[in-house]
């Protein structure tokens, strides 16, 4: 507890007291208290300032440039990456509202070698750039990263079975990323009384010595140091951020340093803004009712927030960027929702956030998500319609859904992962590839493409036509090991991402006694519960090379096909999410990370069907998964209806990290142009960014 | 298991094979197979030979530089030393038998920065140098190390009571040392077949991913990596250490590589070289055998080695001096012993090294401490009584008690800490002040010196007179506190150490699951001892300051003093023990460590002394305590045998890491000069490097 309550600070003046302010960091309860509910339509809504209007043909020239580049704009070769490493970076520093950019260059992209130094040195180089000898020598001989440490410690049966492809996609040549500071807390509470509330934590924390105790007792160390640090690049910028906000641009600017600390800091794979509109919207409110701001210099503050947001950027390699499709950054924002009390949490910054897809353009950073449910007011369900409409670049998630679990102040990190804001964090787990083991199953953990044997040497199947309860048994063994080499594999990974790229700003931005998600993630859910259809209901032959590994199936006959609200095959995909899940919850997880489960291959899926062989469904080697929990391309012939509805048994319980569900569809066939309706144009279903909007919690 | 047994090598031509030689690293049964036993006297051996008495002049010169250069004779402010940090260094190339320095030049002192950036840097201006700017940032921005980690989690009562001297010396800002890697093992299977070994520790080592578990993999990696360093340094010198010795030259060369490689890596408080002398025999009389030396040479290689050891120095701050009066290496080597057959172990070349102290000189390092025994042969014992009389430069250690709980083929770390090369290690622990904590117990926590309340608030003697049955309750509930503070200062220590300051190179050379003994010790025993003495029997008087503070005390009357072999005195000390070790073995201990406690402060008792108020015993603030286990100086009345007694009566159960006890004698108290008898004499009773050497098991 802070010792605010003597002290009301003045910054706070016109705001509600409460727990917020009388001795708790506790920002649920000052928006609680604060907030302006709006259920009005966006016609108070201003234009894009004349300001931000040349600032952004500025950005937007540099973007030009970038693309002109192959991608790549400038690249840090030397000044490594720390919160307070480089001095202030402008655009054009009078046209700026909000300032501050990653280094000292717009899209100048920083050298961050604290998760791996081959990868920071791979991502220059694909680039044309090389990083200074020095730094790769500091890295190499006397600071060991992240990568080094995983790969000390993997075991060869790891090693295979993630060059193999059948764990896939794993953080360990990649920051995690997933993890939300609660940046709001800078705005409410400034540097000082958040330093106050840390030392306590740490004075309140266990002293029996063991070594968990240990690691926390040093994480809270750092993670002052980090508060001292984010003081002192919000003096770099010249501002004194040790106080709390005093005003709507001071708050957005506030907020905006703690997640550039972040973007600094660290290279995750998703760097989420976390839930910051409503927030926003209690300091511009007060500002507009003082007289002090007008509607268009408040929409400037937010568009200019945006056009930062939109500039993140990381240096990342080849490798990165195919599995990803891009190189996106994540900077998801969680916008609207309900509060548990059943009230909306619209209000007028809600929109002007969605606004700045109008009035800067579409783009898919940041991830603007509506959290819906079915009680937003009217006229904000017409808008985020509209700006859908327009844009395609809105993400839609199942508020009425997670509130149960998770309150009224979560966020979602990356796609769908939901997590309380400041209290709960993530350590992301990519994939394993259960078609891939459907495969293994068959061939005595033989990998179908190399013909490398990587997973046990279980008995394979020899027959010609495959048998269901034959198969069913192989395959839930093959599971067993699998579920067990994945969990020890993340352990692994979170063990060395926390002891040498330690994400010490965000951790900072937390309270200290977060629940961590241990989660992990399926891809093929559609292949698999398919081939196990066809097996079952039709009849698959296996056609085996000359070592008489099958490496192709033929399917006689028709079977019943996952998309198609059928369920004897719905079935077989809600007992592989469940099997597998309960596969997952017996092993240990580092630092007691809850297990969780995703079905979430945006577009990664294409990658991993690279990597898989053919499957009995008849799908042929290399064709790309389904995406997330999609039915294969094709095979929901019953309409969208039915192929929602087999989506939908799928059961949240177990796979809490999220199900998502790439549904494109024809504005004509939902009626007239403008009509409001949920989900995502795609009419061309290529731009994958835009592919990556339409998933659903 | 190394796959040795298919291959018997080349190199081991000669020597009986057996369990070393058939699949598994085990030095002990080489040694065991192949040693042969001399019985003689030191007849047959030999006088410096004329180069390395030249090449011993030219060291005696860089020594005399070094003196009158205040101490220090140049220093690494540049290059961080690791194994492979330095080209080849030479003294004499010409001259040297054994090669090998610890920088590119005799006496410059390297530059380690791992355990503290701070103390690398104090040590260097203390002696008129500057660490290179680049090295200062790179281990405060980016490499943090063992200090800083354990300042990060440090509570602010062990920072106070750190301050205070309650518990002192703890090797937060200095290496921990008493760690002995089997550098044997270098020489009798060359790197090669020592990396296999260790790759199939890392094959066989668990694969369920605990942070225990993946903790153990990382090192284990790091070790595999520390032996290609290893294997490196021998290229430098233009050696191939990859294959085994494959005569007496090269096996001291090999063995002082593996050694050399550890003072590289490691400034350790005591980098001890473990029992090599009768292993290196076996090489020596194989070569004699041959005919292909001579004693003289064999002298030659063993003067030069030891040369080299005596060369080995640290750069270290003045803080480190004072605690440790000087700047000791502790290279102690164990020599002769009885294998647990009751065969004595003394070979020419335990004669040799102790010869070396005769062509070389006196000189308090390397430490040669002898393995005592009755059934030791008489010759030797009469070899070792005429070193000892000419030198004053041998330990002695009791083999008949630690073999019992060692076996054979263990060393001795430090001065007193036993343990099996290569299958045990010690978290050195530093020492609590029980004299100190008497006076807390008195004072309710309150600090004599500093005035500050330092211990819990515990209520305060108030009466004028001290009762025994009230000050040992209020002692014993502070000393329970004490003994927890203490533990749980060392876990996070330890912890801390082995993050950021790993001995890869010597963990390298033990098996994989060793026995970790968890150190602490006490300082003040006599003194706490003689004061409950004379609270019980003579009547104590406090002195209270204006703040009630008890800071002075006057005895009236006489009480029996520990070291007159006065059960009513010694019955206390011996309690005392067992109490506090009683009350440390409650507590957690990092990597579930096997406590222990020594009772062995040699030179630091002077400065813990200076620490200590005055204490009811009569003695006066600021007085050193009693070094070890002795009795205060003076206070021995009744004679050496009953004096001896006292000590004796310690029980080593308790007190497993070692008793010592520094025992001054003047010859003709003894009978006639050159008479046969064990100690030490140091008639002069100042040189601390050499009163170190007096101590006892």
């Amino acid at each position: 507890m802070i010792c605010v309550s003597t002290n009301f600070c003045s910054e706070w003046e016109g705001f509600k007291e409460g727990r917020w302010s009388h001795g708790s960091v506790n920002v649920r309860d000052f928006i609680k208290k604060n907030y302006t509910p709006y259920d009005g339509d966006e016609s108070f809504l201003a234009p894009i300032s004349k300001d931000t209007k040349k600032l952004w043909d500025e950005v937007l020239e540099l973007f030009e440039q970038e693309r002109q580049k192959g991608g790549v704009l400038d690249m840090d070769t030397k000044i490594i990456s720390t919160i307070t490493s480089h001095p202030a970076g402008y655009i054009d520093k009078d046209l700026e509202r909000i300032v501050g950019l990653q280094t000292d260059k717009p899209l100048k992209r920083s050298l961050q070698p604290f998760g791996g130094i081959r990868m920071a040195v791979n991502a220059c180089k694909q680039n044309g750039y090389e990083v200074d000898e020095s730094v790769v020598e500091l890295f190499t001989k006397y600071r060991k990263t992240h990568n080094q440490g995983v790969f000390d410690a993997y075991t060869p049966e790891m090693k295979l079975a993630r060059h193999a492809g059948i764990i896939t996609g794993l953080p360990d040549a990649y920051g995690r990323g997933r993890i939300i500071g609660d940046y709001r807390r800078v705005a409410l509470y400034g540097i000082d009384l958040l330093k106050k509330d840390k030392q306590e934590q740490i004075d309140t924390s266990l002293v029996r010595m063991t070594s968990k105790n240990i690691r926390l007792r040093e994480e809270l160390a750092e993670q002052l140091r980090a508060l001292d640090d984010l003081a002192e690049l919000g003096r770099i910028y010249g501002f004194d951020i040790t106080k709390p906000a005093s005003n709507a641009r001071e708050a957005v600017q506030w907020l905006y340093f703690g997640y550039l600390a972040a973007v600094k800091e660290q290279n995750g794979a998703a760097m989420s803004l976390g839930r910051t509109s409503t927030f926003l919207d209690i300091y511009i409110q007060r500002d507009l009712e003082r007289g002090v701001i007008t509607e268009e210099q408040a929409q400037e503050l937010i568009d200019q927030f945006i056009m930062k947001l939109r500039m993140v950027k990381f240096a990342r390699t080849p490798e990165y960027n195919q599995l990803f499709s891009g190189d996106p950054t994540w900077v998801t924002e969680s916008i609207g929702g309900l509060t548990v009390d059943g009230d909306h949490m619209v209000t007028k910054n809600s929109f002007r956030y969605l606004h700045t897809l109008e009035n800067l353009g579409p783009a898919p950073e940041p991830n603007m998500t509506v959290l819906w449910s079915q009680k937003l007011p009217q006229a904000f369900k017409r808008y985020c319609a509209k700006i859908s409409i327009e844009t395609s670049s809105v993400q839609y998630e199942n508020d009425d859904m997670m509130r149960a679990t998770h309150g009224d102040d979560y966020a979602i990190a990356c796609c769908v992962s939901s997590m309380r804001v400041g209290k709960e964090m993530q350590f992301f787990g990519a994939r394993a590839n259960l078609a891939k083991c459907l495969l293994y199953a068959i061939n005595g953990g033989v990998d179908e493409k190399t013909k490398q044997q990587v997973g046990p040497k279980y008995r394979p199947i020899t027959s010609e036509y495959l048998d269901y309860d034959e198969v069913m048994e192989r395959y839930t063994d093959m599971m067993e090991w699998l579920a067990g080499l994945y969990v020890n594999t993340l352990n692994i990974i979170h063990y060395m991402h926390d002891k040498y790229c330690y994400e010490k700003i965000q951790m900072a931005l937390h309270d200290r006694d977060v629940k961590r998600y241990f989660a992990t993630g399926i891809a093929g859910l559609s292949v698999v519960a398919d081939s196990l259809s066809a097996i079952k209901y039709a009849k698959v032959k296996c056609i085996r090379d000359e070592d008489g590994i099958a490496t192709d199936y033929e399917v006689e006959g028709d079977y019943p096909k996952y998309g198609n609200n059928d369920d004897r095959v719905d079935q077989m995909a809600v007992d592989l999410v469940r099997t597998f899940m309960n596969m997952i919850r017996k092993h240990h997880t580092y630092r007691d990370g809850v297990p969780t489960m995703s079905i979430l291959t945006i577009t990664s899926n294409v990658i991993y069907g690279k990597k898989t062989g053919s499957t009995p469904d008849g799908r042929k080697i290399g064709v790309p998964l389904a995406p997330g929990a999609n039915p294969m391309h094709g095979r929901d012939t019953h309409g969208a209806a039915a192929s929602l509805s087999s989506v939908a048994k799928l059961p949240f319980r177990h796979a809490q990290d999220g199900i998502s569900n790439t549904f494109s569809i024809i504005p004509d066939a939902l009626g007239k142009d403008d009509q409001v309706f949920m989900g995502d144009i795609d009419i061309e279903s290529i731009a994958n960014e835009m592919a990556r909007k339409t998933s659903d919690g």
